[in-house]
């Protein structure tokens, strides 16, 4: 069978795009690798910036996604899925036993994953201490003293806004200098909150139930030092989760599937929505709301009407 | 006092803003003109497409959402805007009484209104049948018989849309041709589930406690005919409402403020966010996802990167 739309992946951008496919009344399958939809937002602990669910466990958030979208009759699929096809009016999806699924439009929705230090602790404090998402989570470290981890754009402004609500933000970097912009240096810089730790990795995030301190190593002069901190925000960049497709539709350099806010790619009836896409806003509502938006540019492409 | 920032509007993009902006640590107001927050949701029967939040009654979700934003610490004025002006580093907002406030960025979301038929009946089953956006409501009416009101793209997507679930559309136009594209008037035609009724105006719309028919005026012919349908999808146009920022902020043809994604207007510090600007899908989660980003647009402004 030829299905009008074939979602990969059920993180919110998945589960929003099987809510608004099938409020359409479109023959949908969504491909989900994982054994359960939610994407990032299983792994989070609280949830206090999506309109509607405020302080929200983000387990429980990722099971009312997904009830949601079943209770419009999403049917799924539990598998790999390898690659993609454009055979024009037909898209051929691949998954890793070999079976082929075909559509007439696809919506990438696999996701991207924020790149960890390996630090020893890192994994065991996600949620407690650790994140990886500075507008995410600061709110809940007001007044409180954390470090930033990283040296680029997105580092650098993490620091500059929990500077805004905590008391103390010590930016730990690896080298000498920053890659950031040179007015956001400024602007770090010109704040009496933020301290900048030069030449120091994280070996280790230690603490009890929830995270005390980190552990620094001195990378030219092999010392070592215990930093106190409740908060660890890691800021060393995204892997989008773009392997399968990179070979089938056009991407950036950072391997983000190249579409605009219609989540069009490149190749007419293949659309990509959430943190897989090229966009300057990773946030739960923003993949949510690209769930909407592919399925309006899937109907339009479907009615022949997309340019 | 100058504020970080000024939001117009509280809608679900404005409310969203100040989720954004004071977890952010933004010191802000937001200026809202009606007694209630919530914008066009709240006189929605039910929303069932924002994800995690199925099946709810329009008020309770206007009620939820600012909830939300009163837990974040933001602080209101009830105030209709007059004028908004930019000096620079200062944007400053008048009210009808003649008071000004000042703030260095401004986010306008004062949301778009549908224009009605003024059909005899039509405000009072809004609801109940009446309803101004087919992605919306469309599903409530599967199996049943409606009608759409209008000739343009919009109209003529709502039939086909609806056609994929309801039993019967029939399209009401005042015209004997559609202005729609001309690929969607061959998907239209080619459906024998729509019916196109030419040269007729809606002169009332008539039911119980819900709709049950609407009453057909032929334009030429000066006669009239009742028609039974469950449901009437008006699609005659919105009109933003930016009166008050349309010698401040460019806007374009329709009266919606030029913005993209990340809601920049072309007046630097000055952001949009919602159905107040250009943007394909206008529903509550994309609105919801451009208060996200406004925010984030805002800091990079008040960090003094914006390019």
């Amino acid at each position: 069978m030829i299905y009008d739309l074939i979602i990969i992946g059920s993180g919110p951008a998945g589960l929003s795009a099987a809510v608004y496919g099938r409020r359409a009344g479109l023959n949908l399958l969504v491909i989900e690798e994982k054994p359960m939809s939610g994407g990032q937002v299983l792994n989070t602990y609280e949830v206090d910036n999506y309109l509607g669910l405020p302080g929200i466990n983000g387990f429980d958030m990722g099971v009312k996604f997904k009830e949601h979208a079943d209770a419009m009759g999403a049917q799924y699929k539990t598998a790999s899925v390898t690659a993609i096809a454009d055979r024009g009016e037909v898209k051929v999806v691949t998954t890793a036993d070999g079976t082929e699924y075909e559509a007439k439009a696809l919506i990438l929705a696999t996701g991207a994953t924020h790149k960890t230090l390996g630090a020893d602790g890192e994994a065991q404090y996600v949620g407690k201490g650790v994140s990886y998402c500075a507008t995410c989570d600061g709110a809940f470290f007001k007044g409180r003293d954390v470090a930033v981890v990283g040296g680029g754009d997105v580092a650098v402004e993490d620091a500059i806004y929990l500077a805004r609500m905590c008391r103390k933000v010590y930016l730990i970097h690896r080298r000498d200098s920053l890659r950031a912009a040179g007015s956001l240096q400024d602007k770090l810089f010109s704040s009496d909150r933020v301290e900048v730790l030069w030449n120091r990795t994280v070996s280790a995030i230690c603490g009890s139930d929830l995270v005390e301190s980190v552990k620094l190593r001195h990378v030219t002069e092999q010392t070592e030092e215990v930093l106190p901190v409740e908060g660890v925000f890691i800021a060393v960049g995204m892997q989008p989760n773009t392997a399968a497709f990179r070979d089938s539709v056009p991407c950036d350099d950072g391997g983000y599937v190249i579409a605009g806010e219609d989540c069009a790619t490149q190749v007419p009836g293949i659309f990509a929505a959430g943190d897989i896409r090229t966009k300057q806003v990773r946030q739960i509502v923003t993949a949510v709301a690209d769930g909407a938006c592919a399925v309006a540019a899937a109907e339009r492409y479907l009615n022949g009407t997309r340019r």
